[in-house]
Order: structure tokens, then C-alpha cells, then sequence
């Protein structure tokens, strides 16, 4: 069967690499078929690849060929990516995707139209890379109310917070690692400043409960103001700070779904969730906690997850899987800080008996050089904004809620 | 749509129940069905259950009940379980178990009937209880050559370990416990000498690898020789001892899978799941390791994943899913005694000079109230024969295997 794939970067050349290496297992899954890449499209020159043959500028060389009924979408971006797919869903082929930010944006309108023409839009690979996801959950789905999601959701903030954990770094040193080692771009703003995160949590969240979530309604917040002195006084109570998405569901109007740095106590599965890697934790009403984990990231982990989902719509090309949502109401998404309730972390310049006189008994955290005004503690229960009203007139450094998953 | 139940006991009582209070989600999930339980076949009696209505002791009801089109097995063991599923299949009907020794010991024959008859024969629950594994695996096996698998398959033994490792209980005492909190069967053997572990790694194996796998060519050690002090002696160099499943791939002709203790450092995924979860490690050639986390076991969890399947199952009474695999050679399964090359933990009486003798400089392990002519040390890689060989004029007290996951 003929396929071709958009976008010739890191897992756009790996989706080549998998499809070329794995010819015999591929065959095994599809029944006898092979992927045969019949175009590659990418505005850049590759001199030294080896599949000068397939290269194309022109994305109706794709379009036009009625011989191509798969596609692999991994441009990244909403443009031209989401004109290309829609085209090519018209045009009676499938398409599958790495591409978080377009399925975050307009997977509602694609997965009508691939409904409508009866083709596939997968994007296992949008989500945890190579992890398993969309379809475990969709399993899990079957028979369990899903209350709600948490996850690692991106693997550059992960390996920095684990750098700054584990080894004492700054932010800035764990950053510049990250970027030396090609786990950060050189723009790190979507990642460090949540983004990247925010779109997998719309994704998760609109196949969780079947109602779009699009990323302006998701509140994100990144790592930039973590600090080693917050790390020291969390891992004093074998706490570590992760940046999680979490989602939660109330009822058929209404969820919350949001980003942010959450101290993670020691007996979580995240807790434990390491350097580039991402977990999800699915919580269902019978089965509990699952938990999924692996590389969220990385050439041939995601370009395994993209070529899965082609091996899948080459087997079904004329059957659609059920992945679809519909649009969500205006406030389907409510505001987190107003409704759930966590612990908090908090550190402020103050005494304790000052805090003492706000909070009542507080567990208060130490750290090896901590000034004599400087306290840091952990809240009971409550929510973000009775928080700030009681910290109104506090010195406060920074706070963190405190997960329950 | 009708379904049955045979087996009313935990899990069986369990689908019931999900059943009844997942009528929504069924619904959505099939596009509108809803799944009738129409029988349930037990031979006790339970008076106080509001189900009388449903109850039989004959299994023809089921069978000879044209409307039911999907029947769940909860009963366990291989008789009559076989003789039941076989039936139903020939008549026409898919079946879903969560019964991991029948399909350990019947699968290929269970799923080359239901190939033959059109139906489906799924079997999510038999591995893993809730945590979705079996379709998860298929979809990493898309575009991956699997090299490798190893779980925590038994939660009975997971929670004995656990209690030994993190409270200091001795084998007794954990299992007693275990007992009294219901995790435990009266009977404990299945568990704690590996049996249910066995079973679920011929089931992953034959599933991964394409080819059935019996529980009599899986090498099988239990927890039973684990002590308190083998636990002290790893737990000074930040290792665990698991009970763990571990399945190699070496060629279409050739794997190994075994089921034994073995020392987990810290740095694995399967370091950190503790109590009564699972958690399954799938390491691919290009995706690199993924896990699947959750509770193993459970009547709710397992119950949950048997009603998926139900749920599966009612959607493609028309078609069937993929799963399916032949039968192996003679040889397929080799010694993994001769041919893994790992580390060992080893105890023994005797001096330090004399197991540098034979060992060469290897780290030498501590633990409080050590007796002078103890010791316990990691050697290099080696297979565990070579070991054998290297120890033979030793007073060797234990060994466990580390291992690589």
C-alpha cells in the first residue's frame, strides 16, 4: 500500500526509517501488506538522503495520487498542516499525525470531516510519544466512568525538574542541558512555559469526555519560577515537584483541565517518572488507577507510534475507528482555582507564628540554609483562591498545589 | 443485546455489577446498546442476591439461548471452563474470560475455534486485571520487534514482598496478612510459588511472540526462599527483590520466559510498584521501554476490563479481532539457565578471600547483625549454569538473578 508523509524533520524521518526497518512486522499486522512511502514532502533540501526519489514541494504530487489512501502529518503547526489534512481527508484518505497542536486546535473539525468522508484521523503519537495511550484509554473507557487524568506530559520540563532534583541544578544549568542535549530547542518557550503540555491536555481531555477542550481554556502555568530552595523544602517531606496536567470531571457540563507545577508525594506513579520520560494516570471509578509509561518524546518512540496508526488505518481504510468528540459549551471548562480543592505548598517571608495565626497547625518544611524569615509549609486542603485571600497580606515567594494522584 | 455470566464469584459478581452501573458508558461505547444480563450459571446458591431470576445450574440455558450473543467466563480453572467456552464458540458465540490458566493452557485451541466460527475470544482481564495490556501490546507491536517483557504479574506476592521489603515483616507473617486481608488465598501455592505468574507469561508470550507458549515449559520459582536478610543485603545498594515474569526474544525459533525472584534497582520502572499492583515493562526496538501500570487484581478492576471486552466483543459480533497465534516448536522455549547473561545476587557461607577466588573483585553486601562467616556480593554478568559451576564447593544460601529491566 502506498503512503506518504509531510514533513521531513526528526520524527518525520523516523516514521521513514520505521517503516523501511519493520517491513516483516508490518506485514504480519496488516495481513500481508507493506507500507511502501511513495512521497516525502518538505519545502527543504536533503542532498545526502538516500530517498531523493520521493521528495516533493508540492503537496498536490500527494493530493493527486489516488494510489496514496494513508498519510503521515508530522509538519508540526497548525499551518499549513491543518489545510493539508483537511484536503486530503476530502480526498478520501486517512491521515495520522504527531502534530499535538493541530489536534489540540481543530481536531473536532477534522474528525467530523474524516467521519463525513468516511476515512481515519489517528494521532496516537500527539500524546506520550511512544506510549500507548489513546487506545488504552479508550479501553479503560469501556466500563469505567473516568474521573479524572494526570500526567507528565512533557519530557524537557521533566528532565530539567529531575536535573534540579536529583543533581542540585539551577533551572538555568538544567535548561542549558536540556537544550545540549537536544531535548530542548533553542526557543524553549513552549515547553518551559507549559504549552506544549496544555495541547496534550486538550487532546486527553476531549477523548476522555468527548467534548473539545481547546488550549485557551486550559490555564497554564510553567516552571520558570521553581526554584532549588522550593525542591529542597518539598524533598524534605519526600515531595517532588513535577509539572502535571490534570484533569478532572464533575459532570457532563463541566471538568477542569489545567498545567501547573504540583508537588508529587513519594507513593504516586509519577512520582518516580524520570529525565525525558512521560506517564499518564487514568483514574476510573472500577478499575482505579492505570497508569502509563514511557518515552514522550523522540525520533523513532513517536515515529513507532505514528507508523502504528498507519499500519492500523491501512487496515481499516474502509472502517472508521470511533475516536470523535463534539463541541463543548462555553463554560464547559471551569475555573480550577474556584472549585478544587488541594493542599499547598507555600513559601513566604514571615514567621510562623504569623502563619501560625492564618493557617492554625501547618506542617512547616526546613531547608540547609534557610534564612530566619523565611518559613515554608503545607495547607490543609483547600482552594486556590481562599489560598490567596488568606495570603493576601503575606510576603509570599511562591506556592505550589499539592496533587492527589 | 443479551449477554451471560457463568461463574458467580468475585470477578463474576463483579461484571454483573459493573454491568448494571455502567449502563451509560456501555451504551456509548457500542453506539446505543445496552448489555442485558440474561444468565447466570453457578452451582451454589446465593439467596440474598437480588439476581434470582437469572440464576441457572445447567449451562445448556446459555448455550441453547439464541439471543445471547456474548457470554463472559469467570469461573477459573481449565474444567469445565473449556468444555463451556468450546461449545459456546462452535454455537456461534463470542466469549470473553478473565480465566489466565485456561487461556495458558487452551488459548490456541480456544482462539483457532473461535477463528473458524466467526466469533471472538478476548481475554483482557487474564493478565494484569484492570490495566489494559493486551491491546496495548498489539498496538506497540505494530511497528516494533519486541525484544523483551518482564511484570509484576502476581499481586499476593508483590504484597508480601512489599511488607517484607518496607515494614521489616518476615515471609510468615506478610503472608498471613495477606491472608487476613483477603489478598491470600487459604491455599496460598498458586501465588506464592509462581503458578499465576507462570500462566500470565504464557499468555503475554504467545500474544507477543505469535507462538503458545504452555506452562510447563516456563521455568518457575516462587517467593519461598526469600528471607528477611536477602532483603537487607539488596536494600543496601538500593535493590528490591520482585517476584518478576521475563520473557526474551532471540529468533522466530527461539525465547525465553521464566518466572523468579529476581533484585530490581532502583532506577526501573519495576522498582517502585508496591502493595498489590502489577505492572508490565514492554521493551521495543524502536518505542525503547514502555509500562503499564495498575491493580492486578480486584473485583472491580478485573471486572471492569471483562465488561470491556464484553463491550468489544458486542461490537464486532460480526467481525473478529486479530488475536490469535500457532502452535510452537519443541525447543521453542530454551533454558534460560544457560543462555541469560545476567548479574546474581549471591549469600553464602564463607569468607571474603574465598569468594574472591572464584568471583574476582565483586561488590561485597552489608547488613546489620551480619555473622562473621557470611556474605553477600554481586557478581559479574554470567548465566546462571556458569554460576552454578563457580559455586559448586560453596555453602551457597541464595540466589536471585538481577535483573535487566
Amino acid at each position: 500500500m502506498k503512503v506518504a508523509v509531510m514533513g521531513y524533520g526528526t520524527v518525520g524521518s523516523g516514521v521513514v526509517e520505521v517503516i523501511e526497518s519493520h517491513e516483516s512486522v508490518i506485514k504480519k499486522r496488516t495481513g500481508g501488506d507493506i507500507l511502501e512511502v511513495s512521497h516525502i514532502l518538505d519545502l527543504r533540501d536533503f542532498p545526502d538522503d538516500k530517498h531523493q526519489a520521493l521528495f516533493t514541494k508540492d503537496f498536490n504530487d500527494i493530493l493527486n495520487d489516488e494510489e496514496v489512501s494513508v498519510v503521515a502529518e508530522t509538519m508540526g503547526g497548525v499551518n499549513p498542516a491543518y489545510d493539508f489534512t483537511m484536503k486530503l481527508i476530502k480526498a478520501g484518505k486517512s491521515v495520522v499525525t504527531s502534530n499535538k497542536e493541530l489536534v489540540a486546535q481543530k481536531g473536532l473539525e477534522l474528525l467530523r470531516a474524516a467521519k463525513e468522508h468516511g476515512v481515519n484521523y489517528l494521532f496516537e503519537a500527539s500524546v506520550g510519544g511512544g506510549i500507548p495511550i489513546i487506545r488504552p484509554m479508550d479501553q479503560c473507557l469501556a466500563a469505567n466512568n473516568i474521573i479524572g487524568l494526570a500526567g507528565i506530559l512533557n519530557g524537557t520540563t521533566n528532565f530539567i525538574l529531575t536535573k534540579m532534583i536529583e543533581d542540585g541544578m539551577t533551572f538555568e544549568d538544567a535548561l542549558k542541558l536540556a537544550q545540549d542535549n537536544g531535548y530542548a530547542e533553542k526557543d524553549p518557550t513552549a515547553d518551559i512555559e507549559g504549552f506544549d503540555a496544555c495541547r496534550k491536555v486538550c487532546i486527553l481531555a476531549s477523548l476522555a469526555f468527548g467534548k473539545h477542550v481547546y488550549p485557551n481554556q486550559v490555564a497554564t502555568e510553567g516552571i520558570t519560577n521553581i526554584t532549588l530552595e522550593d525542591v529542597s523544602y518539598t524533598a524534605s517531606v519526600g515531595g517532588v515537584i513535577k509539572l502535571l496536567g490534570q484533569i478532572r470531571y464533575f459532570d457532563e457540563d463541566k471538568i477542569s483541565a489545567f498545567v501547573s507545577p504540583a508537588v508529587v508525594f513519594s507513593g504516586s506513579q509519577l512520582a518516580n517518572v524520570n529525565g525525558v520520560f512521560n506517564a499518564i494516570l487514568v483514574r476510573g471509578d472500577a478499575v482505579g488507577d492505570v497508569c502509563f509509561y514511557g518515552p514522550g518524546a523522540g525520533k523513532l518512540p513517536t515515529a513507532s507510534a505514528v507508523v502504528a496508526d498507519m499500519v492500523d488505518a491501512a487496515k481499516h481504510t474502509k472502517r472508521r475507528k470511533i475516536f470523535g468528540w463534539d463541541e463543548g459549551s462555553e463554560n464547559y471548562v471551569v475555573d480550577h482555582k474556584a472549585v478544587l480543592k488541594n493542599p499547598f505548598y507555600v513559601r513566604a517571608k514571615a514567621s510562623e507564628g504569623e502563619i501560625k495565626k492564618l493557617f492554625g497547625e501547618v506542617k512547616f518544611l526546613k531547608r540547609i540554609g534557610q534564612p530566619s524569615d523565611e518559613v515554608a509549609f503545607i495547607t490543609d486542603a483547600m482552594t486556590e483562591n481562599e489560598l490567596k485571600t488568606k495570603l493576601e497580606n503575606t510576603d509570599t515567594i511562591n506556592t505550589i498545589r499539592v496533587t492527589d494522584y
